[in-house]
């Protein structure tokens, strides 16, 4: 990934993950995606939903901005088709507000589904307004120049995990997370098999079947030397 | 408190405050409470809430993992019961997403008031669908282990504060507080006078009463040699 | 502004904005305000709405304190008329919850349209059930002291833009921002111009057109060096 | 603890640690004290050296100040005896810089080694140059006023841990550590093996002994399951 | 001041404060000279010293950056004269190293006394090396463009402070304090005079008087309700 | 990259950069070397110098932990040779001191150059003593476990860019740089035009040549409209 020039390019038309395998992975949302994944690909808590309860996806247009200067966003927009998901970050951190309405009401006629990114962002009313659903780092009217160059489409870095253009870009109330693309059909397999297992153990956990059995963490904790003190009696310390 | 060996411990059966008085000190919601406590007892504004409107309090039951590792977790669900809240910390700081829908499905089955944590959550739109109140100091999907010993049951500290087993802890949308389980009789008390001085002072100040007055404080600016000065002649300083 | 002494002073009478050009920049929103003052004026991220969807503005009364101390915005209360805005900071950082419902209702009934604040807030169920719009670093129960003397209308520094007392301050979901009075009546005309523009540029986005073109960023583009590559050739690196 | 008031008092003559046994704990250094402890009592890595090269220690004398006010350091300095370490924290975060040369040379006349304070302090030349030590969150010029009531030789937290007067607090480059009055005589023997292990690991390593094999740790890999991967071979990921 | 344009303009000849009275402020030290204000002026706790025991001062030269540009440090240095003090600071927060060895060469040679910026600064080393001090945000290696535009010479605000050009600036191990020209004359009495009562505290503490009785505060904590409890009962709480 | 497994994993014998240029690198700097790739490769204001003077530079041996838990490093500690540089991160953000004086020791008898970690270190003042050279995001002594696996020589993430096992890492005052094993050798050769154009600047500036001359910015300044205003005629705003 280092040998790739970082800046002063436009990638068009990377290769894309598969657009069905990427809008049921959308549907299992961001924890048992990462879980799946083996605990990886999660973008960070920094980047927070600004709207409730969606739940998107898509594949990555990856954009890396300088700080204040969102001039790549705008050459990205053309490279974006129906099912992508915009991923924005910048060489250094920046919070300025570096997208709003307008850029979401170009990316919305091209069938782009949602934003992520590392900076702020502004028009938060009109964006929610709209349907245009965002993940950022911070609400930041804070306008922005079009001065320096950055990339489009090259392998850029939110939360400590690469993303890659053409990965897949899942998120929803709890983050986003990034899949990458060579990945996403055994993800879906992965998903799956989690989603079930999830299901069963909420049944089992509502019927009041406790985890530390169902896990067979009593030997664990056993293992561990971890003891049971009755706290009842008086004189007892607490 | 810190003669207790704070893990690989589980304390059963601590002594708790008295359910009742803390459901009224539930609905005398946080700010008032603090306020009653001498302002003290503040879990601190790092601590959100994760859905809005809700009030709620209950008993402590703590609990202390190690950064990312939620094993504890597991054993603290067997020892709670109808009335307690949730409460949990880390041995050193970590926003990891310990808690989400499956152990809020395990404790509202057994009757638990809600979660207050100085961890991450996930599932939020979970959560808030099934009504499972949190407060925390992140949202993270990020996954966590169950690999290492921490203590259920013996004091913690959140934002500054000790949350002892069965302390009474309230949470609403401005945070949560605790209050030690041996003062909750007279914070009822203290909590009583503290609304009924508010409300009285809500009616003055909506009928045009100035605090200044209401409060003598007129006095205590004019001793603290506080002046006033017309900032409306022309070529005054502002 | 250095020249004018910060401390033990009520300033009363400030001049302030015409009200009815006030009542014009708050209905453009924070974003359009900043951008028509050449990008200046934004109060900065961490001032967050305690509220969805509201978009307000008026006159600033502002309050310097102490740090955990409230003693001036009692002070203040008596300097605010109809149409006015509450902006308040410290002498030294301090998110404690300054600012409650008490203090919201004796505004309220003075006709204030909000409160701008770089502490904390307190009661934000109560705020929001009544209405009262409040902009803050943080949501905080911790209690305040009245003890020191700060000031009332005098020039104070939030997110780094000086806010003098009769400026107009407007916020919104995107946070708030300060128009200098004297340059209030030429920011309606820029903001006008502004707004004119973004919707021009909103409807020619939503038919398709590409900001490149509309903004003749091409050139722009070419003149950096930024080059065009061809990513779905096979062996390509991305 | 929790049921001390907290504030409007100033406890005189409170029990100390053993002065002889906290000197020894103070030569140990605050790492291997920490482990003696079985990892707690640390203070967190916010608190700061202000000096390199010092190791001391001693029996805590502790303040609660509000936040911006130092008001009770000077009602502290005359609780201080030969052998105490001033340690100061306030209700709520605060950096400011309430102690410097002045109280420091109050201090040294009294035989005190040190200060630990989640405040800032100012006068860090002047500090270095007499050989007071302090370990602090910040450092900060910024003064404070002397007007509100709070607390000396109460109990207090620092980094999560709960600090009672008379309690050994040591530090050196590596911050703080406090270690309660009870337990300071098993962890001066727990501290000394510790040394000793150290030592003998140190000696094993210099000489080219693997940790790895030191520990056992092998087997503990293989058991979770971690597996060796060639990474010279041509093709391989890397 | 908000009614100067802030951007894309070079100011040159500003008027200076007093090049003599500036040099006696600067050995004043900075907690001196805040204190000598009324506790005003300091640029906060996050502008660290980069060298230890440097006290320096000169007169503002102020530059505005966008972020990750450098180009108005460009400008600035033609604007340098000896005495001054480079102050910089960014529209949005940005601790890129803008600045480094070369600059500080070019203001060497112009007999420029230091550097204050909210952003990085880089080549420590060689900054220590060769004597020019600095106090900044961050140290940091990344670089800058050198593409838009902001300003030099125009008031800018640091630490919620207004520094305009000609303003004293000055600097040492406890960061950074900014006097209004007009207030430099009237400064270096007050801060005299302070120095003076410092000088005779001093001598007072080291020979074993309190500041309580010094400054008459056992009336004050008397008037708070302060109350002192002996802690040495056994039984007593603590 | 995102293709390799992250976890349970140790790699052998990666291949490294050649040892001749690494050096040849690391003499050069890191904010030179960071120029010479075009601006990329920083790893991060947060990863500080926890020494002075110290310049070094090695082949990465690469290791991710689990937030407060240091297993990896053991694991990493035999993979080490001549002329390495460690370089730690966790699955998620960590100021756990995970590297004392012992992994030095061992470290050290190996011929490996320093430590680079996102983590905490201890031991400092002995780190120090003994001349190992480490660059950390915190100093802390608190502990860590030996519970849970991760890997050993797999690519890793420090302050958003991508280090992978026998890369260059280079570190001195300014914190640290990654240049891919691919790219050294061609970093060298601009490193080195890059002092040389250093060299040539420092000598025009230290004689008074403006770098606003030298290169060519009066023209930039013109184009993006910059105006020099005269500040010293009376009545002129400031």
């Amino acid at each position: 990934m280092s040998t790739t020039p970082r800046t002063g390019v436009v990638v068009t038309g990377p290769p894309r993950a598969d657009a069905a395998e990427v809008a049921v992975l959308a549907g299992y949302g961001v924890a048992t995606v990462h879980e799946a994944l083996g605990r990886t690909g999660y973008l960070g808590p920094d980047l927070r939903a600004r709207q409730d309860g969606v739940r998107t996806g898509g594949t990555a247009v990856t954009v890396l901005c300088r700080p204040g200067d969102n001039l790549m966003i705008h050459a990205a927009v053309e490279q974006c088709r129906t099912g992508d998901v915009l991923v924005v970050t910048t060489t250094s951190p920046c919070v300025d507000g570096l997208f709003g309405e307008l850029f979401a009401t170009a990316l919305a006629h091209r069938g782009v589904r949602g934003l992520v990114t590392t900076t702020g962002v502004r028009d938060v009313a009109e964006l929610r307004a709209m349907g245009f659903p965002v993940w950022s780092a911070a609400v930041s009217a804070q306008g922005s120049v079009k001065a320096s160059p950055g990339a489009v489409n090259v392998p850029v870095v939110l939360g400590g995990e690469v993303v890659r253009p053409g990965d897949a870009v899942l998120a929803d109330d709890d983050g986003a997370v990034v899949v990458a693309r060579e990945w996403v059909g055994e993800t879906v397999t992965a998903g799956r098999a989690r989603l079930d297992k999830e299901e069963a153990a909420r049944r089992a956990f509502a019927g009041g079947e406790l985890s530390l059995d169902r896990y067979g963490l009593r030997d664990e904790l056993a293992r561990l030397g971890v003891r049971y003190v009755d706290g009842s009696t008086p004189g007892e310390p607490a």
